[in-house]
């Protein structure tokens, strides 16, 4: 990779309460990550977190490009997959690091999917309380959402994400020239997110992503890039307005409060990109039927996602009093009641009080019973 | 506790980047709780951590004032000491608060000592990716030093507090009349610190505490009342200088680096205050012999802690080569190697790189050698 190649890398610039942080989006950007290093994050040392599948991959890669550039490094390697997001991890992963006297002044870098970036990123920071992290996401749902906005977390009994941290990264380098080596099935799934960003802010950005699904599943890098490159953009406004959650912030969330309770009446054994798909058809249908979302978006949005492979259907038979039941735990809940991100129309949100809203039990009870 | 008593409650003020927070000092402050949760934090449902011992006694009250004002409340405890700060005491109270329902509208307070603060400050900053916490502080320690700052954390294998967060409170709510239930070798062990406050910032204010010693040692309330408020100004008013402890916040770790070497290397039999005290002293003496300390001001230091109770003896014998090991792992090392805070003379710190400095290995062990 030449330099010239390389200024294709863009940068988005994201706030948050600890500063601003660049997000390095475009082909090339891994070549570049001695100098990014150099710039945002300098450390005594680094430690690379990756998991089985990537370290062998990328996380080597990077561990190189550091000790080239003559920093110190090291890896620590995981099982790959949502098992290890567990307390479990990061009690192995902090004590590994406190074995080998990281310091204040090591820097983590997260090299994987949003496992890795949420475990990670978990690890640094409650390492020492808190030493800086570089993600550099390897999946379309790390690049696309996960890597941008500073969460970080893990599962426990109770459900996915419950606890964790808000932590910045320093930097964030997304080259999705790395994506060809994940499965097809991950491509898909994380797509959705950026589906979602679409459906949420930008009808336009909707229909490029439809016309340019085949290459974005073929992980083509130039058409990969710019697709990152839109919805790194499309979310990092949105953190940028509101870092922890607290209002704009929430329509993120679109799809995501039913999509997480089918999720979790499956036991976890349907993928997120799939259960956030179904999620977002039926509050965009729970919309319509309450009259505040106009008639024809959730066909449109159906047609959409149709493209990508998920229907109503893709997240087969629903146990939909199991669903009803973690709606009520939802972590988004305010006063014991879940909330809904509505649509207007497609790439228009409607502003609630705190841009979500409850709705009547009966009407999600009606969605969710229509996928039987 | 009449309202006029109780306007003799002081409100001292903390920057962070969170936003400032109020530390409420004063006799009587507890029975007004309701009003400061009201002011400051004001939620769905609080969830009061306290241990075995001081639940009954503060956590209880509490919950009642809680309930009183018409706000849900559920106490959670843990068994009293040191051994409860740790990633299974943390992993059982977050899921003890996920199988109560707990959402992000729902607030922690702390009441306890300074482990109760850690770790349910720990809780509280990863608990759904932080949810607000309110410190009662009922120890001297916790009081004058652990509740002023946000620093959260937990003991594992390795050392203390290497896990953890920087999470600041809603509000402290410090009410010295609580300290008459402390025992009185811990109320010995938490004045240290406020005798370091006044060694590395106010030599007028360590004479004070020298001669209010009787009361102090007896929580006679207003003198506590008194010395709590003063240590709170003087440590507030750090902290909002330098939040993340990267520069100036460091003078805080005086008499910590060999103080917690010491107590390492006593496999934690020695109390906290204790090994401080010794720190101190061995601190103040390596000044002297680098010859940037002005002569006498170690044996100052060592008469105003004596009136304490300690002295160079107090932490018996020590493994000096543990305690040599044991620094090179200090978190507070940069590149590998252990930083000191040095006084001036008493009541003034040192302003080096970042107000600590290296010294050379050899004269580390000299001092500490000298306590064989």
């Amino acid at each position: 990779m030449t330099s010239v190649e390389r200024e294709a890398v863009s940068r988005v610039t994201v706030g948050s309460s600890a500063g601003e942080y660049p997000v390095y989006v475009g082909c090339g950007g891994l070549d570049g990550i001695a100098g990014y290093l150099a710039t945002h994050a300098e450390a005594h040392r680094y430690a690379i977190i990756s998991d089985h599948t990537v370290a062998p991959l990328y996380g080597q890669r990077v561990m190189s490009a550091c000790m080239s550039a003559g920093y110190g490094a090291a890896i620590y390697t995981f099982p790959a997959g949502e098992e290890s997001k567990t307390r479990n991890s990061w009690s192995i992963l902090t004590d590994e690091l406190l074995g080998d006297g990281h310091g204040r002044d090591t820097v983590v870098i997260a090299v994987g999917g949003g496992v890795t970036g949420d475990l990670a990123g978990f690890v640094a920071a409650t390492y020492l309380r808190g030493i800086p992290v570089v993600q550099v996401p390897t999946s379309y749902l790390a690049m696309i959402d996960a890597s941008v906005g500073g969460k970080t977390g893990l599962d426990v009994r109770a459900g996915k994400n419950l606890v964790g941290a808000f932590h910045s990264p320093r930097c964030v380098i997304a080259d999705p020239t790395v994506l060809g080596t994940l499965p097809e099935s991950e491509r898909a799934q994380g797509l959705v997110e950026a589906f979602k960003h679409g459906a949420i802010l930008d009808a336009a950005y909707l229909d490029t992503l439809v016309a340019d699904v085949p290459d974005l599943l073929a992980a083509a890098p130039a058409v990969a890039a710019r697709a990152v490159l839109h919805s790194v953009r499309l979310k990092a406004d949105v953190v940028t307005r509101d870092e922890l959650e607290g209002g704009y912030r929430q329509i993120l969330n679109f799809g995501h409060t039913l999509g997480h309770a089918i999720e979790a009446a499956s036991d976890y054994q349907l993928g997120h990109g799939a259960a956030v798909a179904v999620g977002m058809l039926l509050e965009t249908q729970l919309g319509e039927e309450l009259g505040v979302t106009e008639a024809g978006t959730e066909s449109g949005l159906r047609n959409a996602l149709a493209t990508l492979g998920f229907d109503a259907s893709s997240c087969g038979h629903v146990d939909v009093e199991k669903a009803l039941s973690y709606l009520l735990s939802d972590k988004k809940a305010r006063s014991g009641r879940p909330r809904y991100v509505l649509l207007r129309r497609l790439g228009e949100t409607l502003e609630g009080d705190g841009w979500s809203r409850e709705v009547p039990d009966d009407a999600v009870r009606d969605v969710l019973s229509g996928l039987q």
